[in-house]
């Protein structure tokens, strides 16, 4: 055990997902050989994030304002939501140019293990806005992994039920990859996803 | 890209040590959904631990005073020294309780790759302390990489010229490792370190 602060630091960064002790304690001696005013700049910013930034709220993505940058602008087409677990699958998607819709980030998937059930999402949230903003199509883009699979089924099986386009993003081989060495899931959902050519 | 405040966040967070870009977006969303006291608690022990932290004037282990906890403990043995690079090799062996000397930490190793030489570590305050301090034996705890070994020859060099006892800790297998997972050089030296029964 260290003394008072430093095991103090080693402790708060220890909470920080995925840093365990090890990373913790490394860390901690980094920002004590650091100049003061870089670690006080690190300080500084986890503040002001916290002060600063907000959930959007139509979308649930972060924002500095009460709406974020792509529900306020103007071009995106107001019709399609694309439905994410979090802002950072938002930004994923971003950065393929191919989405010109609006999103709705779920804050998650759902877990009966981690007790993280359909009321912990923003569901009624979005059934609120495919009710009030004239949505014709909602592409699902959970993680393809078991939670974010129980959640599409779990929306797909509620937005069917009203008018609309309901899809899923595909699963299937990663453009660059190897059939050899694909997982057999993989490589079957890729082949019951084939498309004609 | 993100807006402002939560770039800025992860460009920070990604400075640090081992938090590439992902890991950095991940901590940072991690910050924006926690209370924000937690957060807040964090900073503050940023700027606690550079504020309230020094560097033992004596051994330049972390210390909250002028001399650190171990180089003001009437019960440590002030004639032996055991050098190692960091304060976290320090708390290291001290978790063995095999040792009952001081320390003395070097702040890193030699390393040409990385620029760093026997001038940016504190050798010359290690020579100072032998002369002074009335010094027997020095054990080397560096560790047993490329980097820290090359450092121990060095140290050894010199510390050879003066009436000291000089040792370097063993290398060797691990206890409860398994001589048929042993890289070749571990299992040498093990092999070579060979004691009488």
């Amino acid at each position: 055990m260290y003394e008072g602060p430093v095991q103090d630091l080693i402790e708060e960064l220890g909470r920080l997902p995925g840093i365990g002790p090890k990373s913790a304690q490394r860390l901690a001696f980094h920002l004590l050989t650091i100049e003061f005013a870089d670690a006080e700049r690190l300080a500084n910013t986890i503040v002001a994030v916290k002060q600063k930034v907000r959930f959007c709220a139509r979308c649930f993505n972060v924002s500095e304002r009460e709406e974020c940058r792509i529900c306020r602008d103007p071009r995106r087409d107001p019709s399609v939501i694309c439905v994410v677990e979090e802002p950072r699958d938002l930004m994923a998607m971003e950065r393929t140019g191919e989405f010109r819709g609006r999103y709705h980030v779920l804050g998650g998937a759902i877990s009966p293990i981690d007790g993280v059930g359909p009321d912990d999402l923003r569901i009624k949230e979005l059934m609120t806005r495919i009710g009030d903003e004239n949505i014709t199509e909602v592409v699902i883009a959970t993680n393809p992994n078991i939670e974010g699979e129980a959640t599409a089924s779990y929306l797909a099986r509620i937005l069917k039920a009203m008018e609309l386009r309901v899809s899923r993003i595909a699963s299937g081989l990663p453009v660059g990859g190897d059939l050899e060495y694909a997982d057999e899931v993989t490589l079957g959902r890729a082949f019951a996803g084939r498309r004609e050519l």
